[in-house]
């Protein structure tokens, strides 16, 4: 990051964050980077850093510039009885991705986890520490952890068809055709017997 | 492709095909490209591009290094029963990407598909109209354009989190346990009533 030329302030010692947690997350992944690490690279005291982003999940999701937090949506799950869990999924998911602008930055997410493998690593602790584990523990605790990928991997694959592949008629098939179809697979995957 | 300095003979010729395939596939996508036009780009006759390639398909399995022939696949699942479809794709799919020089060669497919738009666009046709389709109107006429992309979608999805991010505990599941939590899932997608 070029230091030179910038007023000072709190906003560029904001980006000074960014900065050193985006170097901390490709180096140690999601799990390894601590807060307090990336504080001190900063030169900031880390309380600022809680104060800026609140957790590590939350300036995760500012460096990657995801536009919906996890937290949200495994809250919001929680509500959900377990045996809906798998439609309110795919319904969260259709929400988040069907925005244009929204689709357009998780599109690039794709494509930095898929071609870069610090990104890839960082990404997936960061999706399964944050998202498919909690969901999954809750709704199935036997076997949460295998449930939780084969969930993600039923929506990570829609989304390529759908969004990033672009192959019909899965692009143009109707939010309630994709509910209907996909919902009860991912509900199979987090509670079928094995 | 450079010209000079290179020896005479059929396995120049050959390469000029390879060649002059990937470009008319990137530009005219999988369905838009002949052999004729590919021929004449390349100053050869058409003949000699079937003599060496056989069809379309195996031209642009040539060109893609594709580790497996999609004709191949759907002959085997041709004789399948239709119940048993499902689980079968799964463990064909397994065989091929367990194997570490092809899982490369896909992976490298994949990352092409995700970061290049002319390659997603023939990667999608062709694997609509060699592989998924055909499968999924013999297993079941009815919409199977949308259960082609629904198998699919579980497929690639299951690709891109053992092999390509590599998320445990399905990264280093077993093959049975992959194809009892997978199978039924495709094949519920081929053939579930909507």
């Amino acid at each position: 990051m070029a230091r030179t030329g910038r007023r000072p302030g709190a906003s560029s010692t904001r980006d000074d964050v960014l900065e050193a947690a985006r170097a901390r997350f490709a180096a140690d992944g999601f799990r390894g980077a601590t807060i307090r690490a990336i504080a001190a690279d900063a030169g900031v005291d880390p309380a600022m850093v809680h104060h800026w982003f609140g957790t590590k999940q939350g300036l995760f999701a500012a460096v990657m510039d995801l536009p919906v937090q996890p937290a949200t949506i495994v809250e919001a799950l929680a509500a959900v009885p377990a045996d809906q869990v798998g439609v309110r999924m795919i319904e969260t998911f259709l929400d988040v991705w069907e925005e244009p602008d929204r689709r357009d930055r998780l599109t690039i997410l794709v494509r930095t986890a898929v071609t870069n493998d610090d990104a890839a690593r960082m990404i997936r602790e960061f999706l399964v520490d944050a998202l498919f584990a909690p969901v999954a523990r809750r709704v199935s605790p036997d076997r949460h952890g295998l449930r939780a990928t084969l969930a993600a991997s039923q929506m990570i694959g829609f989304a390529m068809i759908r969004y990033v592949l672009r192959i019909e008629p899965m692009a143009s098939a109707s939010p309630s055709d994709i509910v209907a179809a996909i919902g009860p697979v991912v509900q199979h995957h987090l509670t079928a017997d094995y």
